[in-house]
Order: C-alpha cells, then structure tokens, then sequence
C-alpha cells in the first residue's frame, strides 16, 4: 500500500464575534509545520461550510498546494439554522432577513474575525492571504475584500450587480487585489450582463475572465484548475 | 476562538492489489494514537470514495464517534475512470461491464485487501471492523460480507433483490452479522418488494429495517444518526 505525501488535517473552530457563535473549519497538510499560506473560502446560498463548490477544493488545495482552508458558516446557513440546511427554503428565509437587515457587514466582519484569529496559530501566522467565493460567496465576498488589505488574490464569479445593488457595486469598486472571475455563458442564476457589469466594476488592475459554456453548476474542472493554479500562485509571491 | 476537541485526518492511498491500482483514503480522529475502530464505506453509483452517502459520513464517524473511516473508489468509478467520474453515463458503461464480467468478487477482494493493510497500522490493529454501503454499496457490500468473518456489524440497503440476481441472493444468505438496513418507501430505484425480499434474505439473527416515506436519496437525517449509533454500539462491544 502506498501512501500519498499530504494528508489533510481538519479542524472544527466555533468563534464568538460580536455575540454570535460562528461556526467553520480549517484544513492544513497533516503532520507539517507549515507555515501554510491561507484561502479563506465562502460557500454559496443553501450550502455551507463543508458543501463549497467545487466540493473538493479544501482537499485540492491542500493536497495538490499545500496551502491551508477554511470555511465558516454563514447566517441562516449549515449550523446556523435550526435544521442544519437541510431544508432548502428555510434557508431561504433566514437568509433574505439576514441579507435585507445587514447586507455583506456581518459577514464581513466573521471573515475578518476568522482571519484575525487563524492567524494567532503558528501553522498559518503571516502567510499569504487569498479568498475564493462563488455565487453568493463572491456577494458578500465583495463586502469583505473591500476593506481586507491582507487578502492579496481572489477567486470570484458566478455572480454578477445586483438590480439596484449599490452596495455591491460600491464594494466592488474598491477591490484592488488580483482577481481570477469564472463566468457561465450559460448562468441562469447569474445573467451575463450582471455578471460583465461586476466585472467591470472590480479595480484590481489584474483581473482574468474565464468564461465557459454552460450552466450555473457546470464550471469545467479545467477552470477550477486554472483558478487554483493563479491563487497558488499569487499567495507565493 | 473554541476548537473542536477531535479534529478530522484523512489519507489518501493507493493499493496494489492482483495487478490492480485501487485508490482510497482513510479518515482518523487527529492527533490520537488509537486504535479506533474501523467503518470501511462503499459507495453508491456514479459516486466515489469521497461522495459516500451521507456526505457527511467520515466526518460524522470520525467526529462523533471516535471511529476511523476508510473508502475505496470501486471499478469505473472516481479515479477509476478515464474523466474522474465526472461524466456520468460513461461511469455507466465502465461499471455495466465489470458488472457483468465479475460481479460483487474483485470488489470483495479489494475490500479484503483494503482491511489487511488497514490493520497493519497502528492506528486501526486488531479493532472492530464494521461496513457501511448503501444502494449500489449494499450490492458489492452483501458479496463482502459473505464471506469476511472480521466486520461484525453492517448498515445497509436503499437497494433490492436483482431480478435474476442468484449471486445477489447467495451472497445475501450467508450475511450474519447484525445488520440496520435502510428502506425508503418511495424508492425509485429500489423498489419495496425487492427491497423486502433482500432483507428478509440475510441471515443475520439481528436485523433491523427502518423505512421511511421518501425517495431513494432522500434518507432522513434522524435515520442516518440512528444507523451510526447502531454501528458504533456494536464495535464497541
């Protein structure tokens, strides 16, 4: 029997943050000191912190990059609702309320505070610092990368401007950091009109378009490939 | 920030077994020596090692209860297929034809070689050993268990007597240890009657059916927790 190189560690964390418990998770090469340099990831609407998509990127960031993963929650999302996201329009609705009364704020802040605090472990510490978040992880994304300097590269898209959106569209024009966008030519969650408007707006002087045929949940896994091959990258630098 | 008290470790490996290459991948608690007691999990069709259903499964064992997890990707399936299983029909053809040619046997045998390299470690040793496998898992699982004295508890079901099926029913026959077979009342792939008729067939002096409304990937939550329980109660003994 042969045993790969990385294995991958998980650990489970809940935070305490402005009085709310926000659960999540961190994976890291197992049996290595590290230190690793660190993608926060969000998940997108009725998942949660272990359904990313794709459902292997903590593994194939870990193993294939050696870099570290980690996930929280979001409001009305995985244990943050009293069914644990199992009921699709439970979900739904806590999450609408949370969205309507704060916007990308509090999520923000989570982000933050889970970055403020992984970074007290010696396995991550001050290493490089990127985010990956499609669909509604690159909505409330936006929010967080807006005023987060320690994050230096980003995986967005399957998302695009919302209607009126001004705070999305405020948000998005103060990212600056380098920015892969995977786009669906075929999104019938994400128009492609919304989807170039949020592009466009992004400020990042670097900033790739990698548009596909194909639906919302159809990314080709040569493009999640590429994405990770540009976060890796980035985070090395 | 709290930290869980058990963290998660998986390992990926590769075996060599009669001049086959079967990838698989062990879950453990973290940062403990062990042993902990051993579920090996088979996967459904179109699945693979690290879609097992629950998803959540390995971690669930792992964290709640103590126990390590391990999973194989079976013939036509996962790395076991030109395009990593992405392509579902091409899944099917790959699977049809070992099917057809060897049956529940090379997986038995894989199986069996799995758990004999699995036991050199450490970490597992002479611990119990129970098996999880539903729908296409209980197929290949009932030709596993037939004839492996070591797994002294298993959960299976949302699967049937095959129409001809002789192995199937063979197999199923000389099944004797406690099993918790899962039934879904509105099954679209497996139906009642045959369902029934595969429950009744083990010979298993301790079996328990649960069946519940619902269709075939819609097993709930309260009966997965239930099965782990089961599981868990018999390893420890």
């Amino acid at each position: 029997m042969h045993w790969s190189e990385t294995g991958v560690e998980e650990r489970a964390f809940a935070l305490e943050c402005f009085g709310r418990s926000v659960p999540g998770v961190l994976w890291m090469p197992a049996n290595e000191p590290g230190p690793f340099s660190l993608v926060l990831a969000g998940h997108g609407f009725t998942m949660n912190k272990h359904t990313l998509y794709p459902l292997t990127l903590p593994r194939d960031l870990v193993v294939d990059f050696r870099l570290a993963v980690a996930a929280i929650d979001v409001p009305g999302h995985g244990e943050r609702q009293p069914d644990r996201g199992r009921d699709a329009p439970a979900c739904e609705g806590a999450w609408r309320d949370h969205w309507q009364a704060h916007g990308a704020k509090e999520i923000a802040e989570e982000l933050r505070a889970t970055l403020d605090e992984l970074q007290r472990l010696p396995e991550i510490g001050r290493a490089a610092v990127g985010y990956w978040g499609l669909s509604l992880g690159t909505q409330y994304g936006v929010g967080f990368l807006a005023e987060e300097p320690r994050v230096v590269a980003a995986v967005l898209g399957l998302s695009g401007l919302p209607d009126p959106g001004p705070r999305i569209a405020a948000y998005a024009a103060k990212v600056d950091c380098p920015v892969f966008f995977i786009q669906q030519l075929d999104d019938e969650v994400a128009s492609l009109d919304r989807s170039n408007a949020l592009f466009e707006r992004l400020a990042s002087k670097e900033k790739i378009l990698r548009s596909n045929p194909g639906r919302h949940m159809a990314v080709p896994s040569a493009t999640f490939e590429d994405a990770y091959r540009f976060l890796a990258e980035r985070l090395r630098r």
